[in-house]
């Protein structure tokens, strides 16, 4: 018997997340001629990468294979590109804001994740800066360019400071849930106000 | 004491379609001048990569670490580069044939592994399809090229199709050995006749 | 309370060695135009990537998410990148002694967890070898080269050279103490006199 149950609203955020992270490694991959089977692993790569090495190295079953709407939803992306790629690009501007909620969805998830596996802060940071980042990472490889955000606006650095405010929120106590909605609102901000005001690191100066 | 015994039908198949894929990685790493080290060890990320993946993420030791023949098997494949490269162009056919025989059997090894880890058939044909396709991914990432599988002949399909065959087989209950063998006489042809007949999969445009 | 314990000539040799991996990936990664967090990561990756990968294989929790020391040696790394990057070109010769000096103890230190494990010796060998060449792959990967070690010196063959005289010491029964020493000065004289000599492994030819 099939359930219709209603979609939570956190649900409905990581469906939005995952579905901007699978548009935008579909969409670099039909950039490079890659055929359909190929711009589908690499949205699926950005879509869930990043949460499969860090449920590989805290030793527990990667979160995908439990659940087939992370594999769903990117398949979904891919028809959506397939059948509408032309006017793709006028959406480009609400693809970066889902991509911007996705992430910050993702640090949350992945900090709670590990900190509830028993590890300390500073690993769960980590943790939650690899699931929002590493995706990215993943795609960049499989397209054979250097990974983008080692080089453009703060990206992953905003998942390290949302760690930093999820650990500034437990040291005052907070509410578990506030301590979710404060990390989550300064990734995205961060990540909206980077790219709004082109802020980038500092590059090294090779000696 | 050496016990000398007669190895298996899927032995034999096994080790051939490693060679197989040992040699082609050894060989596109010696056309970029890696050295016997580095292209033994590409030849060895070529044969037991997608197996070593799809065990880590079913939260088992890497299949080749519980048996050296893997590795010896490599090296005999690096052995005949260097001894016989000249030669090798003529048994280009050879080759291929023992590659598609070496991806059938590892998508029906991925597969029964991953039913017998308890998982749903879904995440059975991924493992299946990682385990068969997932070394050449690996290879070319080594090589610094765009992974070939995402833009040439059916390939990773072709995994894809052994898979769902396995599930029909399943749905009709057939019996176990005639779902291995139907399983992987699907993906051979699929991979046979996609080469045979130039089959791809459409490519997406950029919009 | 902070305690202040007086490291052992263990944990002064890793401290090294990590420190020397990690700044070679940050100068690279700074030759290629990286931002700082960038060049942190592919720092990291390059100081830890290599037994990351082995702990996943061994099914145990990567080394460095118990002991933040790893990390923050790497940020100490970036730092002096950061800051003295002039100045280092000349320290040239230290570096590699630094890199070479900390190959021989991650080849100890991962044959030996191998072993620890219960793995027969020629896995603990090919884990050894991982240790301490892998990272420097993750980092080639990251830049978008060719594995260096792939084509250059003899690098990961020290490894493996490191690891057959743990193995024979092994066999006539050695003191484990002395069985390290031995390893590990194995490998730092094979890696010194294979720069110093210009001897490379030989390259195939494809046919």
């Amino acid at each position: 018997m099939l359930e219709v149950t209603i979609p939570s609203f956190v649900q409905i955020i990581e469906f939005l997340g995952t579905f901007a992270f699978a548009i935008s490694g579909i969409r670099l991959a039909s950039a490079k001629r890659f055929d359909w089977f190929g711009a589908y692993v690499v949205g699926v790569a950005t879509a869930v990468g990043g949460g499969t090495f860090r449920d590989m190295m805290l030793g527990t079953t990667p979160f995908w294979m439990t659940d087939p709407v992370y594999l769903l939803c990117s398949g979904l992306a891919l028809l959506c590109v397939i059948l509408f790629s032309k006017y793709l690009i006028r959406l480009n501007n609400t693809f970066f804001l889902f991509d911007a909620i996705g992430l910050a969805l993702f640090v949350v998830v992945g900090i709670q994740k590990t900190l509830d596996f028993g590890f300390p802060l500073w690993v769960a940071i980590i943790m939650g800066t690899m699931t929002g980042a590493a995706g990215g990472v993943i795609r960049d490889v499989f397209i054979n360019e250097i990974p983008l955000i080692f080089r453009k606006e703060i990206y992953a650095m905003a998942c390290v400071i949302g760690g930093i405010v999820f650990g500034i929120c437990m040291f005052f106590d907070l509410n578990i849930f506030i301590t979710h909605i404060l990390c989550g609102t300064s990734v995205f901000l961060t990540r909206i106000l980077s790219v709004k005001y082109h802020i980038c690191l500092p590059t090294l100066k090779d000696g």
